[in-house]
């Protein structure tokens, strides 16, 4: 039985954990087995790499060393998680992939968008079969980041001008890659999960 | 004033330690700024990958991922330590470098070689000026490394047929680049310091 590899993408606060776990939830009510995952992290090593990435000063690693990391990272839980769950069938859904990377460190310095992929391609390979982009106005999404706690917060510190041109450079991506389904997440979760749905039932294997 | 970047390669067990050590002394008793470091770590951010990698079970990362944090310690100790060391004129000697990469992922699986070779290209780059090669039978450098007390034992657990495999490995690197100088490390201390000291000696930049 052939599984699903469904990776949730877009800027912080867009609503992509939320939605994980209610499409999850969903599926699971229709008797199908989920993996529902993150990254970074999604496994026990990888976990413990996160903690290296996230927590600490934003220049604590460069952009350069912090791509390696997040590359062991996936490349973990790549291993220990998604591929396993692939094997045995299952839909994985992961909270942010490798198009992450692509678009949080080809903004800090965008020559370094050719060493993400080139990285990817050594190491990693797998690609999603399906991505769904979660777009929103990055003035809606940090004011929900913000509202949470937590001191992972690297990525959410690095303002408004950075969020937007994160969203740019996603919808950019989402052009050159028919694996992805952009889904407007300036809504209510009740109609953002139905829209959420509409895009992933057509990729569905039989159950 | 250039530089000069060395590094210090051998199985565990054959002095390589203690003779950089004694170099670094010699060297600096001659008025010469030295960095001693070493791998993986050799800075703050490096260190704590270092006990990532080199604390738990032998299993604990797959080897593509072990050379994946090793890549990033070594980007991050060539940020930090190496090239700001160089660029300052001194004289850098590093207790391992990328070729303990080559050599021991390159025994757990050969296919491996080429894709460490590859991330270097891609996210290092740098080479040292020299590399001394400390020469051992393994059965001497095992009994030495094991009459060392500390949690640290991931490639000593390895065993003796492991290292006579490393010990193999990095004889036939050093025939590839001219960088190498093998020492033979098997004498006393005094000795290996002389031959340490005979092979630095001519590539040492004017004083």
């Amino acid at each position: 039985m052939p599984g699903l590899f469904i990776s949730l993408e877009g800027i912080d606060g867009s609503g992509k954990s939320t939605q994980g776990k209610r499409l999850a939830e969903t599926l699971r009510a229709q008797g199908r087995a989920v993996t529902l995952t993150r990254e970074p992290g999604g496994s026990p090593g990888a976990e413990e790499i996160r903690r290296l990435v996230l927590e600490g000063a934003t220049d604590r690693w460069s952009a350069e060393t912090e791509i390696l990391l997040f590359t062991a990272a996936r490349r973990d839980h790549l291993e220990k998680t998604i591929r396993p769950a692939l094997a045995r069938g299952e839909v994985v859904i992961t909270d942010r992939f490798a198009d992450s990377t692509r678009i949080f460190q080809g903004i800090t310095r965008g020559e370094l968008s050719d060493t993400v992929d080139r990285l990817h391609a050594l190491m990693i390979g797998l690609e999603p079969d399906l991505t769904l982009l979660f777009d929103l106005d990055p003035k809606i999404g940090l004011s929900r980041a913000n509202a949470r706690a937590g001191k992972e917060l690297r990525f959410e510190d690095m303002g408004l001008a950075f969020q937007q041109r994160a969203r740019a450079g996603f919808l950019a991506l989402a052009g050159q890659h028919p694996r992805f389904r952009i889904i407007d997440a300036d809504a209510d979760p009740d109609t953002v999960a139905a829209r959420v749905w509409a895009a992933v039932t057509p990729e569905l294997p039989p159950a």
